[in-house]
């Protein structure tokens, strides 16, 4: 096999051109960087396990109707995506004040907010990703109205959802990254959520102890960052010994037939259609 | 103690005079009816599971911003609750076609349906708890134009998180069914939810398997619906050893303190505020 054609390097994850025309191979690297890439690290195993849980939480976010890029998991590091325009900006949603909010506005860390907020950055490491508003996006054409409403939208279900499934792992979901991008069918265009879910970028605290399940044990020195990681696979049980193939997001019969009761198994050959 | 007044009795569950105004005890039965009180039966230890199961997600719920009628869990049977002025309503929420909604329109058990459906039903048994529109709703005065605009919201918000919370321990959450209630303050009323959640009113779907972990057990005659409640609650972690004191919903402080990295402990007398 000839060598694969990189598209993108990014600090933790690399995009290889896919098989089929209009698919990326997205590779987990275990490294990790913080500050803007300030600070430079690595955490051992990082890119397995974030590979699996982000297909854990892409293909059940699938489950409820939120479009992803996400088409299967190919190995340890890998997955199939659907190739994307990325919207340049960073959606990040909060349930608790912590990290640059809580600086920013002098809140405490571990402030619940009055209520969830939605914040947008500019995807723009030369300028720091820097917050923006709605007025920017809307001005500067980065996203449409319609986009954003769509993306509002779906960053708050996404939010209901995820939340009910750390608190069923005793998980605080305090705050996560979301990245969407643009896929086209003749004229039209739609939203679908891109990137990845995973410990990079999200803050999980342990609902008991309090304790950071997430990348600020790395941005902060706090040491056991893999530990951590696993631990998050552990709970929502993803490195059970069981389920080791490829994931894939299940097609709508197969489904379906999931969630019957199991018909009595049919013998004999598979009637041809 | 004097004998407490009775303030009502359904089929599940039966409400006393709380220990202060504006509060009632709930009191969970073990007694299990179906359609529509034709079917009568029991389920043994059901009223101390759906006690703890309702504590658990209108605890969670309460968490993500949802107002509900849940204070505390009093004992093995009952929780102090709000009272509230029950709107007449039954509000269902469906994911997958199941029980009445496949019959009345054809749909094969088990199928997705096209997006998440709310149905209403009037809360009447001699009517047999008939569906009902919108139109109806606000023709009838059952609930106010903003009424329903709060309970469209907040049962797709609690579908989205408690799809979620099942999702996490491998159920998946087929279809419920919620009540609210109002609350005054002055001239002023707000909805909250109400009643409970639990296995007696909604569908619960093994994941993988398929198997029906929800009072379709009894409805159907398929048997085992103690172990069935009993696993719900098993996998949901609430009937883990550990915790078994009164629940309650926190206080704000409190909450925020849990979700602290726990400072070191404070020896000596508390300060007086």
């Amino acid at each position: 096999m000839s060598r694969r054609r990189q598209i993108y390097e990014g600090k933790a994850k690399i995009l290889y051109e896919g098989p089929e025309p209009g698919t990326l191979i997205q590779y987990f690297k275990d490294d990790a960087t913080a500050f803007n890439a300030q600070k430079k690290g690595t955490i051992n195993g990082k890119g397995v396990i974030n590979n699996r849980i982000s297909e854990y939480i892409f293909t059940r976010l699938a489950h409820i109707g939120i479009p992803t890029h996400f088409i299967r998991r190919l190995n340890m590091r890998e997955q199939l995506v659907r190739q994307v325009e990325i919207i340049p900006l960073e959606v990040v949603v909060r349930n608790v004040a912590a990290g640059s909010i809580a600086k920013r506005l002098g809140i405490e860390e571990g402030e619940m907010l009055p209520h969830t907020l939605i914040e947008y950055y500019l995807k723009d490491d030369a300028l720091g990703d820097p917050l923006v508003s709605e007025e920017h996006i809307a001005a500067f054409n980065w996203a449409g109205h319609e986009e954003m409403q769509d993306i509002a939208a779906m960053a708050i279900r996404i939010n209901d959802f995820l939340s009910g499934m750390f608190a069923a792992v005793d998980i605080r979901l305090v705050d996560f990254k979301l990245e969407f991008g643009r896929i086209y069918d003749g004229d039209f265009s739609r939203v679908i959520l891109a990137d990845e879910f995973s410990p990079d970028n999200c803050r999980l605290w342990d609902f008991n102890t309090g304790e950071k399940m997430d990348k600020d044990r790395f941005r902060r020195d706090l040491g056991g960052e893999e530990e951590a990681y696993q631990e998050v696979a552990r709970r929502l049980g993803v490195l059970s010994g069981e389920d080791n193939g490829p994931g894939e997001v299940l097609d709508m019969d197969a489904h379906r037939s999931r969630l019957r009761t199991p018909a009595p198994k049919a013998t004999g050959p598979k009637p041809k259609k």
